[in-house]
């Protein structure tokens, strides 16, 4: 006998906030149950507790054992997966909750930011073939020495992807308090529309460049192994957006949206010795410290002998690669540290952009039209990404929305 | 090379109810590390967050699964491990904390309320051995499928008393809110006298009788494995009670407390044939159930046909039991029942009555001359129980501390 076909359906924090939206959150599965379907179900923290949790571990330390910070943030999941298991059952189903480590869902030892090793099904397909909703707490799993992991900040949708891929879902729906992938941020831009369609790797580029509908490792994931995902609404019945293969999106836009990132620092080495080497030995240390650098400019040296490196960090990261960077001041030998966190990135995003040239110039003729101040450059492919000063965000997005022929 | 001594302290919810006081219960952890002493730490959920999750789960469903139930009310107690070990380590200890499935803390199978079967040592002798203090979540064991459970309100108690006769701990230290334990509540009677020592059999009925200082099965467990516990409170620096072998006690009072419980319910079943099996056809089904009867009064039979039977149940378990009984209408035959639900149990305690005759008498004096009427009655050897009406409560414990002479 063939299985019913397998759907993941993935609930954030505001979609289980309270008892009453986890019953709400019930009868959605309920639903997709009476369709005939096998359901996961994976399931965050109930809004503000994340939050809460980690608020204490910092009080005690800021300097916490990530170890012990992933014992106490992964319990919040653990109360929704039971909760929402019961109240399936109070719907007549069967349901049964999994914590990272019953599955076990195993990860890398990078407690605070694990990453996805190896997700066990063979429990969990038993138990769904037996008839049962599964109900996965997201966001956690299981290191070695059987120590309890998380997956960092959103890491419940990379939980149901890779829950998702592994249960051959045909498909991941994200449960979220929007209703969808939208051109660029609709608080900022009133005419922004909503995309029914857009690809994995435009998807991609607009959560790393700081949409925040899904997160970036889940849509690498999602890309790898080909699952359809589908960002919708838990609070309207509208369809949401689905994100899918490039193949399966017939019209194809220069640009599909506009994404920004208020949580940029940038930070400068003034002056550092213009030699062969002296970039390893600045984002070597970075790169061994966990700092994720983003965008790099090394200015052009006026004397042959000194040049100034600017780089890009999330503003989490500011402190730590600060420290690094001062750490290593002998080894690179510069001058000085100039530093600016009140920058913002704008990125514009399309595949679109591989066929047709000129994308990049209507970007930066848009902003200088409006006088804003290019500060650093980076592209892709796909995607270009300028830093602003912070004043000019909203600006800058409204004028490139209308630009590129987004405005609804 | 010998190990260290070692001691296992437990700390209740109001022990670890902020940051703050988490920060001072490793300050009292450190003194004994630094004595020395190779250190368990079990801790329990922070004060009011049990109760907040079982009211999730009451709220979504009044007969949930108690397997799910588990799952989310074990997660208070990993909050306060890990958080516990974090302000161990920040004055420089070394420590982790251990959910009771890490361990493994195997249990029964009766979720939610499930008892302790074995506790693995392995892991946390050699992580204690390397310096570690352990830092265990209390009230929470994995049953068969690997699934979490609970050991019932109080559990905390349990697990740490079942964790010291693993370890072979030299002694448990218990701390609570209390500095130890009294004569009598000394909410109720003013004069009640903090008792430097009392014997297991004394403590367990204590216990079982109402005195929240510790849960029964911590002390049966206790009594068995020559445990020592001291109760003690963690606001305070004076020394608590000694919970100890009746043996190492040397000045036997008649009696040694007086207990109270007003979280009983009685249950009458109005004429019952008086014929053989009809106790087992009552009670047999209601231990099937899971239900606790504590006192039993079956009238002497007028007609030789019909009887009266009343016995009482905690309040918890009230609603359960008239559940059971009216299921069981037929098989048992009773007429109709009658039920009290606004009654008091109240129990004097000590194991001087194995060897003075009259302590009873001295009992139904006291309260026939305050003019209580004694709805049940039930002995052991070293306790006396009766049920009065509640109203009485204050004034039956007040009479009687007098009369057994332990007003301080």
């Amino acid at each position: 006998m063939p299985t019913a076909p397998r759907l993941v359906m993935k609930f954030g924090g505001t979609s289980v906030a309270t008892i009453e939206r986890i019953r709400n959150v019930a009868l959605r599965v309920k639903r997709e149950v009476d369709s005939g379907r096998q359901i996961a179900v994976v399931v965050s923290a109930m809004a503000g507790e994340t939050s809460k949790l980690v608020g204490w571990c910092k009080e005690l330390s800021a300097l916490h054992d990530w170890a012990e910070y992933d014992q106490i943030v992964s319990s919040g999941e653990l109360v929704t997966a039971g909760l929402t298991a019961i109240a399936l059952q109070t719907l007549g189903l069967k349901a049964r909750s999994w914590a990272g480590w019953q599955l076990p869902l195993r990860t890398t030892d990078m407690h605070g930011s694990a990453a996805i090793a190896d997700v066990g099904t063979e429990r969990l397909i038993t138990s769904m073939n037996e008839g049962n909703v599964a109900v996965i707490a997201g966001f956690q799993g299981v290191a070695s020495g059987e120590r309890v992991s998380t997956l960092g900040r959103g890491g419940s949708d990379t939980s149901a992807v890779a829950i998702a891929a592994a249960l051959k879902a045909e498909r991941c729906d994200i449960y979220t308090d929007v209703d969808g992938v939208y051109t660029t941020d609709p608080r900022i831009v009133a005419k922004a529309r909503k995309l029914n369609k857009i690809s994995y790797e435009e998807m991609l580029e607009m959560a790393s460049q700081g949409a925040k509908v899904l997160q970036t490792r889940s849509v690498e994931l999602a890309m790898i192994h080909k699952v359809p995902v589908q960002v919708l609404s838990s609070f309207t019945d509208v369809p949401g957006t689905m994100v899918v293969d490039e193949d399966e999106i017939v019209e194809k836009q220069l640009v599909s949206g506009i994404a920004y990132s208020r949580d940029e620092a940038k930070i400068t080495l003034v002056r550092v010795p213009d030699r062969p080497g002296v970039a390893a030995q600045i984002y070597g240390p970075l790169a061994d410290g966990g700092v994720n650098v983003d965008m790099i400019v090394q200015n052009v040296s006026e004397d042959g002998k000194f040049t100034d490196m600017t780089f890009t960090v999330g503003r989490a990261d500011f402190e730590r690669a600060m420290h690094v960077i001062e750490r290593n001041r002998e080894a690179i030998g510069y001058q000085r540290l100039a530093t600016d966190t009140n920058v913002t990135k704008v990125s514009v995003i399309g595949v679109g952009m591989r066929t047709h040239a000129g994308v990049a110039a209507i970007m930066f003729r848009t902003l200088a039209g409006k006088g804003i101040n290019i500060q650093v450059i980076s592209t892709s492919e796909i995607k270009i990404s300028v830093l602003i000063a912070a004043d000019y965000t909203e600006l800058a997005i409204r004028a490139l929305h209308t630009a590129y022929g987004l405005d609804g």
